[in-house]
């Protein structure tokens, strides 16, 4: 499972905006590993700087330098729509007739090919598949007939699905959120400036204030001299379809979505999950690193109800396993998962285990974990999973599997303990992910864990319909 | 001196075009180094391979695997307009309303910022700032309302300036020339296919032959089954603007451009050369490699005259030379065209020597080299040019050098022959050219020799108007 | 910090040993990342491969299917003498008058420069500064003499520090540890071979069984044909000189270390720092990850002691800050930590906070995260480290600082606590760790945090002579 | 065919040797593209950069920067004995007792093996299969025990073969070239110094003066202070053995060898050529660039002669073809050679033509020429060699092929010109080459086009024996 964007726009008071962009594309760098990219604007024209890489071997000092401006977007990407290479990498820069735009985009469009086709039989051609250049080429013109942010509404009137965008028209930086606020957008205001981006932490590495999270359907326009921003509420909606997948997986644990500290939705995930389905161990596990925080809530409410049960670390992970990684021969398969995670024997060795963790997903690695703690000595094996089973793709932006891949899809939970021999299984209820996070059932994009969709997807079920709004705005100027 | 770019387009019956077109581009690598791309299209799918750097660093196997196809075409490019970098290589490809197109590009339009604001103003939005771009849309946008010829026949009805193209409109390869066919561009016939090329050494280099030169404001269909080609006379021009430049310097000796072989204009240049201005010397020699054949000529022409002239290797060319090279310091800088061009003693020590190149750009490479004639024991250096002088810079697709650079442009040969230090100095006649490539004067683009110029260039003096024609066709299947 | 090397030797039955020998020095990566290498022999000749990078970079498939044969030996490496550069990366190799020799070597020699000189003086040439070069060519001299146990013997009657070898004499593969047996050596048993590592880890990823370590001044010789190994107690030892810091900090928590699980080790260090200077505060902290083992260990003492302390992670780590990081600049300093490590404010806020790591080495990191502590709201502020305070250097094989960057060198922890603002900061107490250890004092290397070393080095303490022993040997074959 | 290797040594007054030392590498880059390295000595330690690739490639600035002092030995490198890789790349570097040393090796031990085999026998242990590392050796051990000048004369008395080295010991740049002067060596003059290379043209592109060849036997020692040099002519030879394909083949033509200007002798080649078998054609022709001087001579021979012969290139060389070309398939196999060479049509059709070049090695090159020039329309081809067939292997340090691999082998003159389909086929004498080179036919290394050599080699006959000789030596210090 891989998130597939990160985005950021940054606009100071006097300082160039290119080392800020590649701080905060660091702290994003776990949504997006494939390319990453910087635009900036300095007033007379554009400076960019995409390529297919690490944030770290994207960028050299003097790639930095040359991007001026106190104006800037930024981005990390893993690919999903617009298939691969260095073409689709991000953002996508287009000049118009008035201008310059430079997008970063974190979504997936469900109607993009529709509105391609509007636009090409107004003569646009194209450059690469991506939703990116859709929205850009509508944007560019709607900017022809109307101002900017007449023309954002316009286009978000005519775009469907999920998106956070930053955008830079000239030296403007804005933010925009989908009207079902699916993928996460906050604002923050820095010393000497502001900052958009997809997840609190960026603020944090600037050292920065988070501001609170960007509205469903909300614009933000930061003010090209650093001082302020305005707001535009372009589209108004009745009810939300945030991602709950990212407080579960995807965002940082020290990130702040939608009003909640990642890493406390976790640990409290963690309670509930004991709550819901607590066995007594001798030892409960984390898988690491993404099972911690739910291990850590999991084995809290354990003791807190009297269990006399040990939180400890069973499993250890090698961070050396990488890309390059030469794939051991099928008779070696079964040790390649300990090149990974290496079982912690003193551990687990006589004793009863629950291992926790977030997900399942081809159930590969889970059968491979419990037949570690076996081997490891282990008496019994019970996992704890802190989210519901995952019974379906995503299409809002998050590279999952197929459904065929998904364990979850044709198999009951009483047939994955048996695929994956653990001694006992469960999952989250989707009600208590609800609860946890403080949303109505309706308010989150559940699509994935109940097969129905906050979207109009071809060949899915539908939770609902749509609404699009009526038009406000603030300002926050200082 | 940098030509900027080569073209070539292949249609066969059979095969794969991707490795003719890749050993095509080899042979084209002369025409530019910066990067190569071909791109093929497969009859239900385009395929790309684009990147900066030499043929051989930019393809690998498994890339020309991946490039299906029995249509494509290929680039290879020098930046000029349009800037530097991977944006910018070529051919460039995108996707309308109904297909793919890809374009590659040599020449330089002189109004594409009025095409691109046209096209601006109807919404569209460029990647990049670069001519080829322009055509690609304006094309893409004909293609909207009329069929292939008349859609290419109204792209050349607004764009102006000079152009050979090769064009892949889903699976059907074209080539196109500009009405006064300034960069030259052929057609060849292979085993099982035909070729379009900007020069004929490509066709030899697959073992094809060459049938003719695309003539200036013809349109060439290649049919994708590789049966056949339909040709086009989009536009007709009562004079042509050839580039003389072409046969001085920039095509290979073994390619024909416009009738002539290319080895034996440079030739008789040579003899030109000598019957305008010869002098009697011990020794003629060439500079390496550009003024072999004019020196061969030259001495030819002063032996049959009954002179007793050696035609020698008196300079000896380091291949090695290259990219990476760490420049000397100041202090070195001397011994720095000493790297490239070491003289050989014996044949300099004691003679009188005439130096034949075919040209002089700033000056400094001929004092290097006069100075060292004279160092390694020269009595007498002479310098002879297969061509006039340089007076002014080139609009139409070198990368010459500013006005301010070239010498010939606020200099008399004598205070040239001063600077150089040479005991005499002769560049060819004007006329002499002309009659050497069999053309009236008005039919070559003569713009770098005279300063006025076969296209409105602002600023610039023009020698005369530019009609465009009516349309003809004929076909050449069989 | 950084520890010097990892080493790895394989005997196997009927397989290549290349693949076996790659996943362990995986397994072993955070023992040096500097430079990878493995040397095989099948029966007829060695085959190499070494290069500077990571496992992961350093080898691709190819490579392996060249490094022929059922013997093998590996080495990861993290430069310590002898330079930087490819030129002293290991295993390294030389063929002398009867054979082919090939050496990793983790560990320091303090005697080097003599023993060098000596065989300088038989015309020994040397093509590195390396320790490891010395011992090489000391060993081959001494081969010429006598047989393979013998010459090892008498190698290590010469040199003088610490070493854990791996060698291969022609296909046999050998395993020595120094008298004191400062490094770590241990042997495992696979379904079809024996295994040398310097972490039972390694062993755990292929798959096998941890036998034993190698005791101090032990000679193992695997069976080249996979099925046994002799071993040879070539040194006899009063006492020995256990480098207590494999536990502390750079062994995985996963291996097992003269007979003790690091994991365990660490939470028991953690416990008794609780029970030596715990406080109460309302929440327990690790510094991850180095911190996290301790930490849960003294959480755990406090829990047991009543203490209503919550143990959570409050800092989050970014995994991508990685080599090629552009650093901030003067003013973007401060900014820089929170990249790396970014409190999770909830955590943190309104709440007095136990701040656990494993030792403070120059002490700006520990100011930063005092501050970054205090930034985000914490009350209070206390530091505890599992290890005693660093006032001298390593001269063993570990790349620490220099005195005047230790800052415990010169200074009480009381004036430690002032430097870094912490409310309070205690160290865990020598005889801790001797006594979780279950060694006694006199046998464990302490050099590096009483400045008195178990070898003579020039300008230090000793803490002891060391003995020079007689020959023993058992045979563990089957 | 490849020559293995070219060395350099520079002492200089005030300045760093490494730039010089650089530009020299450059110049002798054709003698050798696997890999390039330097070595300098600051008077306190040696530096060293040695990698494969291009000199322009291993070296940047920083690289230079680092290799501090006023003296220094370069090397450039085609593999030859001690196998492939970075491990083989020179200049060799070794400390031993009382300093260090680095060696340029161009040439081949042909007995090696033996003086390797006493050396192990004493202790000495090697990292390669090089002979160079064997002569370092030995050189270090007779160090151990006598001056340097006596150390080399000893060491010359134990290595048999060709050779030509240039030496550091220490801060002192030595120049050594075996008894036979098999492979050449000479010194130059330059304003602030001296230099010792493998051909003038590096003395040249320092802009120096050519002193003269080192002589057989002979030592140079160059002062470190870049003041003057020392001789001493160590071993005395009645007869010598340089290589006669230096001249024909190898060297730069502008470079001076054994008194002979290369491109002098090779144009003195061509028209002994026409002397001993011209024959009347309308055209001659080189085959680029190796046949270039040699035709330049011929043609001129026959137009003494009277004849009414145009000298013209006829073929033209795709500069571009290098290391990265994917090969065509076997069907493509044919279109391959027009890659590399085109015919230039006019030059060729309905023509007689000569084609000359400097060697045939397996014939497969010359098949496909004379086809192309059938194709391109020539009524008669006719070669031309200007060199005896080669019938043997080279053992002096020249890679050329196989015995079974070279054509002449055992084929007949009218064999080859059957099987290469040429009208006729000429070679010149061994007679004119000696002849034209001044020399003694027993003065000259004629092994590869008699099979006689003028070393012992196993299997093969030998044309005269060997002496060794007596210790002399003169000053010529300023």
């Amino acid at each position: 499972m891989h998130e597939k964007c990160g985005v950021v726009g940054i606009s100071l008071q006097d300082r160039d905006a290119a080392r800020p962009l590649y701080y905060s594309l660091y702290a994003l760098q776990h949504r997006g590993q494939e390319s990453a990219g910087i635009v900036t604007h300095d007033g007379f024209q554009q400076h960019s700087h995409v390529e297919t890489g690490l944030v770290g071997d994207v960028f050299d000092e003097g790639d930095l330098d040359q991007l001026n401006g106190a104006n800037g977007i930024g981005h990390v990407r893993y690919p999903t729509s617009g298939g691969l290479g260095a073409c689709c990498a991000q953002p996508f820069s287009v000049s118009f007739k008035s201008g310059s735009l430079g997008l970063s985009h974190n979504g997936n469009l469900v109607n993009a090919d529709e509105v391609r086709d509007e636009l090409a039989s107004l003569g646009h051609a194209f450059t690469s598949q991506g939703d990116t250049e859709v929205i850009a080429h509508d944007l560019a013109r709607n900017l022809l007939e109307e101002d900017l942010v007449r023309a954002v509404k316009r286009t978000m009137g005519r775009i469907h699905g999920s998106y956070s965008l930053t955008i830079m028209h000239d030296d403007t930086v804005l933010g925009v959120r989908d009207p079902q606020g699916n993928r996460p957008l906050v604002i923050g205001e820095l010393e000497d400036g502001y900052v958009l981006a997809s997840e609190s932490a960026a603020i944090d590495t600037l050292d920065g204030e988070l501001i609170r999270d960007v509205e469903p359907g909300e614009l933000v326009v930061l003010h090209p001299d650093g001082t302020g921003y305005d707001t535009y509420q372009l589209v108004d909606n009745e009810s939300t379809a945030h991602c709950f997948f990212e407080h579960v997986y995807f965002a940082r644990p020290d990130s702040n979505i939608d009003g909640t500290l990642v890493y406390d939705a976790r640990r409290e995930l963690g309670r509930r999950l004991y709550e819901e389905s607590g066995i007594e161990t001798d030892v409960v596990m984390p898988v690491p690193d993404s099972g911690r925080a739910f291990a850590s809530g999991y084995a809290e409410a354990a003791q807190d109800a009297g269990g006399d049960v040990d939180f400890a670390e069973g499993l250890m992970k090698n961070r050396y396993v990488g890309r390059t990684f030469i794939m051991p021969t099928q008779d070696e398969r079964e040790r390649a998962v300990r090149l990974k995670l290496n079982p912690i024997k003193n551990t687990v060795e006589g004793k009863r285990v629950t291992l926790i963790d977030d997900s399942i997903v081809r159930g590969t690695t889970s059968t491979q974990l419990v037949e570690l703690m076996r081997d490891a000595g282990a008496e019994e094996v019970h996992v704890r999973i802190g989210a519901p089973p995952i019974v379906a793709p995503c299409y809002m932006g998050i590279d999952m599997a197929t459904r065929e891949e998904l364990i979850a899809s044709d198999m009951s939970i009483e047939e994955i303990r048996e695929t994956i021999s653990a001694d006992s299984l469960s999952y989250l209820s989707v009600d208590a992910v609800a609860e946890t996070l403080g949303q109505q059932r309706d308010d989150l994009c559940l699509g994935c864990v109940t097969g129905e969709y906050p979207y109009d997807i071809e060949g899915e079920a539908t939770d609902r319909d749509i609404e699009r709004p009526v038009i406000e705005s603030s300002t926050a100027d200082d």
